[in-house]
């Protein structure tokens, strides 16, 4: 460990791996004390229903049963939410969704908890439910928020360049299509825990979430505490990937804390409560038309999205606007008219999910680049590399690009591959019964906040009394490694190896706020903060040195692991020496950096931009896949995968490609067998048996590149890499399918059985 | 007090006027408490002799007292000294003054300690003594310090520039004379005094000292202490003028305490112990000669300059460095041989005082001017002119003026003075007997430590949890005044008014190192500091604002009083709103700041380096003393002063005047009335009822104005004020003199007595 270099540019082993590995980690599910306790909820269990009453007397009354609580015990608003508070803490007058949680238990151990939450029952006069969000739109649907002004319309958005609509006469050829996208349960390794504990006054809360500053003053308000006495401790999360992005167990939490003082107590989901309670990726409907030209230049977009929220906003505003955003891909069409909406229903709750809605829009736009190149007869590369944005291009969102645009550059460097050079002598190599075929896919992924809510981050570095560099990270790590690529900025910026350098997880009480770990924002936005940081104690450091040293100036004197050093002389001060004679001011520093966003509005709503477009700076990928399909039982097989992505300059080539095979896992799942089967607000598929995620038997071989474009706004030249991958499996798959086989799935996922359906349908001459 | 504005260029009152006015300030000898103790010394009272014995049987048998400690009892290396460590803690082999302390009493109070200190009889076997520096450099001369390698000699130091002495050949005009400058007693209000506890392995002691972080670890070597384990607190000082920049009382309250654990000792020197301890202005002795052309223009200058250090450095090295570089004054002089030499004798110590060397060689230089002009038959006003240093020209020790250059702008504001203009008027209208004469002098002073020993400063400031801003200030206010100009700094940058800024005055555990109060640095360096984290503070702040508001950004945001505003809007956030949520390491902001040094190097011995010299910056001034003589007794009376300054930039009128009559009225007594009658290493002036200081009474009406040009290095454009002054009144009274009568005293201070002599040898037809 002790002299692993931290340049930037190379592939460093995770600072963490030692722990992680050997089970010396502590995540948020991980804290035990004998005294502990234990909380859970008891759930609603029906989808929209009118609460009567709730009978706790004979859980109360369990040996071993401490508190029993319902949302008259909750002394704040009841509500949470990032954007709009609607979400309750404890449901009070009706329940809007199968996983609500109704009341709280608190008890000894988990199988008295268990008892006791059997042992409440609960009163509910069933309500009329709503579970498809183009009815719910429509007059006379039950309501799921009977106050809403817009009765269950969430938000919705819509943007228009050039001619909009009107530019469909001037084209000559139109293809459209409609498009179902499912539900993806986020599925990470640690489902939702934590540990609260009410101590001296402060109320101290142990998490595993990917925004513990918001969390704060979001929880403080729903429970009615003091904000600057809730103190949130986030430890590396077992995977996230938005789920964890609000509020999950911490208001129930220090709710249970608050009427048991004094003592720890726990919450940890079953893998079943959280697949219950949960937010998903939204659903979403999506009706395209796409025009272009003779020569396949796109000329005309028309979407329409509709994206399923389930009973509460938890960012399924943002999420649409995102979707809306990214809607006509990365690609230049001077006329379009794009719409969305994110609607209420009784569904499960919709919510931020890696690609935040692009993927949806993604898999769609890019299923329609592909129709629209059979239509006019270019090849699917030629018709993308001829309508790729390049710098200085509006983008489809009539956001001019001013910052680094690579789609063109992946595209270029997608026939370099000699998967691709051969796919035709490997399509026909297919064994008996099965067809193979090769799709590609672009993708983008907008960064960070956008302009309204400052998308900033704080960093804070210090030299210890022992000579070691400690970074105060106040942005989570929720598995992707962003923590250990500070550990790496840190060390390039100050000259030092592995063994000179250490983290401080995210913890409001020592590190400074920095946002949510989303947004693929994470290692831009805090990483610029520790760059702006680590110069300044750099300079500080060195102009110290200097004077003890009798140097010249600050000029003559450099850093080197351990020491700084008088260069011409070669005189040097062990750090520690140097940490010794400063005090804590001097051996501190912190720098904020806000994130850049777009100086023009698209023409729309407002609101929009209140829900984070537009963006400035993109992140793209080109993607192919290469897939082999049983056609007689309809199983496909992702045998190969090519990913060429531009992030902006790679910091960490291991950990970028960690997060784009993790992307593309992800993607593949969300493509071909993550099915959340959803049947009147119920789900069926309840656990990890039945909900199929891919193991990584399932995934294909992956070839993963980048072109590395400098971001000039980047650390070092970086662009967020966290989201992109995911983006492209979904319509890669499915061009590679069409490409197979002649059939086009239009809802997701795409299993077995509507593969084996379509061909059927094929052979039996159907229209798709 | 509260809505005092605090805006640069505006006089501000002093932040500590109503404190110390009302007697609410507490100095270093305003401690005490009811379980204090006394500590006192022992004194040599003979100038040479080697220590046979003490005997302190009788004084440690009286009750009440706790310590009688010897040489014997001193840990550490028992020697002191800011440069050369040659000055002992107690005396252990040697006395070589007066004044060296030779026994430490700690009693239980004041009256004790005295019986104590009379009880002790001293052994001392006398040794030969010398007090003539100039025999002292003589072969077989006694020695001061038996092991010195060159014997008598401190240090010496030339300068050649051009041709040096062979440049006289091509002169029209040559002048030689030879000046005896005095020694000058410091005369603070405030004497020696502190206060120490060993409390908890921490030895704190608050000591009226210009240089609390030098202290540390001096007395912690000397004492054998560890340096970390030492605070000094260094309150406001009543006075110091150089005479505390360095060790006094620390060290001997440090063993004190060091052997009376956990009970405070106060030590505060009586102002005849004062007298005879204390280091006084170094005497000089000046042998110059000054050619010029024919048209007045300077060519050649020889300065020979012996300074009399006593028997330790004590900066008498760095010293003589700074006369040595400001022996040619102001003015253009392009072939010069200077030379200077610092020697130990026994007389009392030599060591800094206000012009530091600068005020001797000046008072020889200007009156050489005016030698000159008369010789040359040009007006002294003009003959100054037209030597006046200008940007760009080297000046006598060879170093290129790079920075804002005033000394021509004072001397052409001189005439613009109606007292100026109208002294022939005034000179004739002299009474019976009485003379008058006008007099001329320019001044120049070096800012800051020189080259090689690191000029910085280091600030903090820190937004408290009640929205004012405290400053860390790191340097002390001697009553100068720098520390309200510190607030009124970062008042204007944070744009607050008085209720909104606080101080700390300095202090090891909370204050940063910013060097000692000396130099005329300290508004220079830590001003320069303070600016840099005000700004950094500000900017920060103003982000914070920005993402608390959700503004477009910190571009948007101003502080005003009180506030944060966002401009466009008008809404405001509340200091101390901000603060509450700010963690301590955004709250602070530390810079540092080092003073530029010249890049030439004079061609000289680089020890004169180590001594501080060359400097680049230069504050320049031109006096003029208008003065009327009794003839009948030698009477002298300064009836006008006038004195236009060059300091760059004013921050705060009233504070620079105040520096300005303060350092004329020391100069006025240095130049007439302070006498320190030494015979034989005894001092016979022993109190202010026998070394006579001005008051107030005797201090002429002094206009002072200044040329405000801009220092493109200095804080908001200013160069320092706390010297200049102090270096004009000798050599303008001196010339004042001869134009009155006609007789140049050679020898200082020029008394009454020494006027009626020279008026009498005039009229007896004598030489000068």
């Amino acid at each position: 460990m002790k002299k692993i270099s931290l340049e930037i540019g190379k592939s460093i082993p995770r600072f963490d791996a030692f722990a992680k590995v050997t089970g010396k980690e502590k995540y948020a599910s991980d804290f035990w004390s004998p005294d502990m306790l234990w909380a859970g909820v008891k759930r609603a269990g029906v989808p929209h229903a009118r609460i009567r009453g709730i009978k706790t007397d004979e859980a109360i009354s369990i040996p071993g049963v401490l508190s029993v609580l319902t949302s008259r015990d909750v002394k704040g608003t009841n509500r949470q939410g990032v954007v709009r508070k609607d979400q309750p803490v404890l449901a009070d007058d009706r329940v809007r969704h199968c996983g609500d949680p109704v009341a709280l238990v608190v008890a000894k151990d988990r199988e008295t908890l268990a008892m006791a939450l059997s042992a409440i029952e609960l009163d509910l006069e069933p309500l009329q439910a709503v579970f498809d969000p183009e009815k719910a739109l429509e007059q006379g649907a039950p309501l799921v928020h009977e106050r809403n002004l817009e009765r269950n319309l969430l938000l919705k958005g819509s943007l228009e360049t050039g001619k909009g609509e009107a530019a469909f006469e001037e084209c000559d050829e139109t293809v459209e299509a409609e498009f179902r996208l499912p539900h993806q349960e986020h599925a990470y390794l640690e489902t939702e825990a934590g540990w609260a504990i009410l101590r001296d006054g402060v109320l101290e809360i142990t998490a595993s979430t990917q925004s513990p500053f918001r969390d704060r003053y979001e929880m403080a308000e729903a429970i009615g505490f003091d904000m600057h006495r809730v103190r949130i401790i986030a430890p590396y999360c077992g995977g996230a990937f938005g789920g964890k992005d609000g509020i999950t167990v911490q208001s129930l939490l220090g709710l249970a804390a608050l009427n048991n003082p004094g003592r720890p107590v726990k919450m940890w989901w079953s893998r079943e409560e959280s697949i219950l309670a949960s937010a998903k990726r939204h659903p979403a409907r999506l009706y395209y038309k796409l025009g272009a030209k003779k020569d396949g230049a796109f000329h005309a977009l028309s979407a329409r999205v509709y994206f399923d929220t389930g009973p509460y906003d938890h960012l399924g505003g943002a999420v649409m606007a995102l979707g809306l955003e990214h809607s006509g891909g990365p690609y230049r069409i001077p006329n379009a008219n794009l719409k969305a909406w994110s609607v209420f229903t009784n569904n499960p709750i919709g919510g931020p999910f890696r690609g935040f809605g692009v993927t949806q829009a993604n898999a769609a736009m890019e299923q329609m680049v592909d129709l629209m190149a059979k239509r006019v007869g270019i090849s699917p590369l030629d018709i993308r590399l001829k309508n790729a944005l390049r710098r200085g291009d509006r983008n489809p969102a009539g956001v001019t690009l001013t910052g680094s645009t690579g789609i063109g550059e992946c595209l270029k460097k997608i026939p370099a591959s000699r998967l691709w050079q051969e796919r035709e002598t490997w399509k026909k190599a297919a064994p008996l019964y099965k067809k193979r075929g090769a799709g590609l896919a672009s993708a983008m992924q907008g960064m960070g906040y956008g302009p309204l809510i400052p998308d900033t981050a704080n960093a804070k570095i210090e030299l210890n009394r022992d000579g070691r560099f400690r970074v105060f990270c106040g942005v989570v790590d929720m598995g992707q490694g962003n923590a250990s690529t500070y550990l790496q900025i840190a060390g390039e910026i100050l000259n030092q190896d592995m063994s000179g350098v250490e983290l401080v997880l995210p913890d409001t009480a020592r590190t400074l706020p920095s946002g949510s770990s989303s947004a693929s924002r994470t290692t831009f936005t805090y990483g610029n903060a520790l760059i702006k940081a680590s110069k300044i104690l750099k300079q500080r450091l060195l102009e110290k040195a200097a004077d003890l040293l009798m140097a010249k100036g600050s000029e003559e004197m450099d850093i080197v692991p351990g020491c700084v050093r008088h260069m011409p002389s070669g005189k040097e001060m062990p750090l520690s020496a140097l940490a010794g004679i400063l005090s804590e001011a001097e051996r501190t520093s912190v720098a904020r950096y806000r994130t850049p966003s777009a100086k023009e509005s698209p023409a729309s709503d407002p609101l929009l931009t209140l829900h984070g477009i537009p963006h400035i700076i993109f992140s793209y990928a080109a993607h192919a896949a290469f897939v082999e399909i049983d056609t007689l039982t309809g199983r496909i097989e992702v045998k190969c995968y090519l990913a060429i992505t531009d992030c902006g300059r790679i910091l960490n080539p291991q950990a970028f490609e960690q997060q784009i095979h993790g992307g593309i896992a992800q993607g593949l799942g969300y493509a071909l067998c993550e099915e959340l089967k959803v049947d009147h607000g119920m789900i069926l598929t309840p656990d990890l048996g039945t909900y199929i995620i891919p193991t990584s038997m399932d995934l294909p071989d992956m070839e993963s590149s980048a072109v590395e474009l400098h971001e000039e706004n980047g650390p070092f030249g970086l662009k967020g890499a966290g989201e992109i991958a995911v983006n492209g499996p979904y319509p890669a798959v499915a061009n590679a399918i069409a490409d197979a086989c002649g059939i086009r799935i239009l809802e997701g996922p795409m299993t077995a059985e509507r593969v084996l359906g379509a061909l059927n349908a094929l052979q039996r001459g159907e229209a798709q």
